[in-house]
């Protein structure tokens, strides 16, 4: 076993190498194409990208659809030669990018991807135009060498993750039958440092909302009418300061219903240490917010958090002005987990601030966007050791486990349609500064990612 | 008595009759000027205003000083030709005007005064310029017509009171052998009704602060962060939150120190009859704000509030945005009633919330713009009584007496420097629209305050 292993990751090792210029050609045609998705004049960055994925896919081998959506289309790639006895294997990855804002601060332009340091430096370089090649470089050299892949594979490449997955999350529903697939992968996070194999093990749902308050037609002076009407600011501070108690539980009625604490040996398997005086170093901030009585990253990853995103009322600028605003406006979200229904949440945090509301105070809450579900798997699970036994065997290191409490709106629509068990992986790091200029991918993680899918097939594939 | 009172308004009726053409002139040359304090474009108005001011009132025989600041000049102008045995009154006004915007909702140019049904449409046609024209007039005429007046005059007229008095204030305290007089008069509030002679007896000080909460140098994730960080926006919700009990009483402590709540008699001569129809036909609000254990008006005229001017935390546009912002934050302002000292309540308020800062939120207390002090007049003193009587003989109808929940910043100051009584008096009335496009007053008023003021005069100098 050890030594097919070592063969295995040798021999795809000296693929990269010896099809470094190809590959790399390719990877920086992918960077190339400015598939920014928030931005509707970049539609031409967004079809070329698309169109350049169906040529690259098809001349690997596989057999490749255009599925057409209200935003961007999203390209889904098939080979099923491995036979019925063997499992299918969905990857997912996103090819459109964060917009490049502030421009400025870019060292080298963000389309035209330059190495230094052993470094590729472009936006999407690593989010997720890098992680999304390691793995259809991958296939497509699998394919090239042995004529065959261990395992059925599809691929579902979208081009609205960075917009909530706004145009597949609506056709996903219709393309239950294409998606079936055993194991399911989002190949969209990060590992815990460059030396730490890392498997994501769940996601946190997502239920955004507005709350208004309105006390009169119009703002009104402070002094003329303060004392008499009732200020919508201060409805709003009292209405939402009384959500949370002292130990920063939500007092909301229902909030933790449905909420299922992991078994003490899940728990076990999971990377729960959190380094405080790292967090007080990096954001000069200190972990004192949620459930003072539950662990850190347990708060953050096994527990429904509510969080005020935004609060706005009357006047913010220099000096002060003495007005009492006609409204007040809280944004406001929710992170939900798994067995929590998103719904019956909206609707037991809607009748808390509707019953709360002040005598004189007119509440209003509406849902904002779509709802995002939570997933998780288990640390026992088969995906997961198979995972961990790819990466581990790659970084030659011990795997560990971590979630996130973060959402990626499609995931729990995607499990769904796939029937299959999910995990979450990735090679990327905080230092590649996603989101942000100058982002970045190194060439050493390419390789290990390009390595490790191959690695990740064979051992789904009863190889080795 | 009676006699000379009808005998001497309506000798003074015929005077702005016979004067009408000359009256209107110089009026309308007063509000052709666009003497905007807030904007600085506008100084040309500002100083062609003050100099047709000293030119006016020199002409008239008034003695007549221009008081540089450092924004914009003081007017003052005094008559003393009544001897020492005859009180002195100071009257008040200002000669600065709002803004005009939105400047397309003016029927007429807002610096063209124009006569639509018996009222003169220009900016600052009643605040201030109506209100100190009837009384530099009057003053004018009395003199030009008795060649002396019935009591030793002062008129300061100060060109930055848009501004929070930012001029006078900083000088005030150079000149105050120049302001002592044994009454002093307001001239800029309004009548409770057009049929309704009223006298505000009092105003409310104000205390203005920024308070920040900061819990990081960076926005951050919600999903990545959410129960793990102190949130600003909750932070601010829970410690503002806290700072009213569900009676509306202010729980901060030392709030209420050195309150005097005003005896039975004293309140009984005041109009505390609140029409809460009214209020909600006009503002669609209901009257319930602050301390609900108070009769309405008591609570804005009689007792400090607290109000919330404006939160700001995060992200406010459409949608949702997972943020938990670095900081948020809330402007708060108090006012104040006489007897308490607002350096004091704001090292009460700024405690409270150092205080009760959460662990791992830092608490920041600014102190912003100047404090207005509070001021009060009895129902019973000298002042009151003469005023009554000269404005229910002007209106033929029983004088109410009110106070002002607002605050006028140099009101506080001027009654120090001048050591004597106060009241706020004035012929404005809600339809006028101040502050507002197409702005009004009414001739009838402009009348009325003209031979208020003469009669105001006699009585003070105890003429009939």
């Amino acid at each position: 076993m050890k030594n097919t292993a070592s063969a295995s990751i040798s021999k795809f090792s000296s693929i990269f190498d010896q099809n470094y210029d190809s590959l790399f050609r390719d990877y920086f045609q992918f960077l190339r194409f400015p598939s920014i998705s928030a931005d509707s004049s970049y539609r031409d960055g967004i079809e070329g990208c698309a169109s350049w994925l169906e040529g690259y896919l098809s001349e690997a081998g596989l057999s490749v659809e255009r599925w057409e959506t209200p935003r961007s289309p999203t390209i889904f790639a098939s080979w099923h030669g491995a036979g019925d006895d063997r499992p299918t294997v969905l990857f997912y990855n996103h090819y459109d990018v964060q917009p490049v804002d502030p421009i400025e601060q870019w060292v080298s332009p963000p389309f035209e991807p330059t190495v230094r340091d052993g470094k590729v430096y472009a936006r999407g370089a690593q989010d997720n135009k890098g992680q999304c090649f390691h793995i259809i470089s991958a296939v497509k050299h699998y394919l090239q060498e042995h004529g065959r892949l261990p395992v059925n594979v599809k691929l579902l490449i979208e081009g609205d993750e960075e917009i909530g997955c706004a145009g597949l999350s609506q056709i996903i529903h219709q393309k239950t039958d294409r998606l079936k697939a055993d194991y399911v992968f989002i190949v969209d996070v990060e590992l815990l440092d460059a030396a730490t194999p890392t498997i994501t093990l769940g996601l946190r749902g997502l239920l955004g909302m507005t709350v208004d308050f309105t006390c009169s037609n119009i703002d009104l002076h402070s002094g003329r009418h303060g004392g008499i009407i009732y200020n919508p600011n201060r409805a709003l501070v009292e209405v939402l300061g009384r959500c949370y108690d002292r130990e920063g539980r939500v007092t909301i009625p229902g909030f933790y219903d449905d909420v299922v604490d992991p078994s003490p040996e899940e728990l076990n398997e999971i990377e729960l240490n959190f380094d405080s005086e790292k967090y007080r170093k990096v954001f000069d901030a200190a972990a004192t917010g949620g459930e003072r009585n539950y662990p850190v990253l347990q708060r953050c990853w096994y527990r429904p958090s509510l969080e005020i995103n935004g609060v706005s009322g009357g006047y913010s600028g220099e000096g002060i002005k003495t007005v009492i605003p006609a409204r007040a406006k809280a944004k406001i979200s929710a992170r939900t987990v798994p067995n929590q229904d998103p719904q019956k949440l909206f609707e037991a945090i809607k009748k808390y601030f509707l019953a709360n509301a002040p005598e004189g105070v007119t509440v209003k809450v509406t849902q904002e966007g779509g709802v995002g579900g939570a997933v998780r798997t288990s640390p026992l699970a088969a995906i997961t050791r198979a995972s961990a036994q790819a990466f581990s065997e790659v970084m030659e290191a011990k795997t560990k486990f971590v979630l996130d409490g973060a959402t990626i709106a499609v995931t729990a629509a995607l499990v769904t349609a796939s029937g299959g068990e999910l995990a979450m992986i990735g090679y990327g790091l905080p230092e590649d500064k996603i989101h942000a200029p100058n982002e970045s991918f190194s060439i050493e993680r390419l390789r290990k990612g390009f390595v490790t899918t191959a690695r990740l097939m064979e051992i789904l594939g009863g190889v080795g």
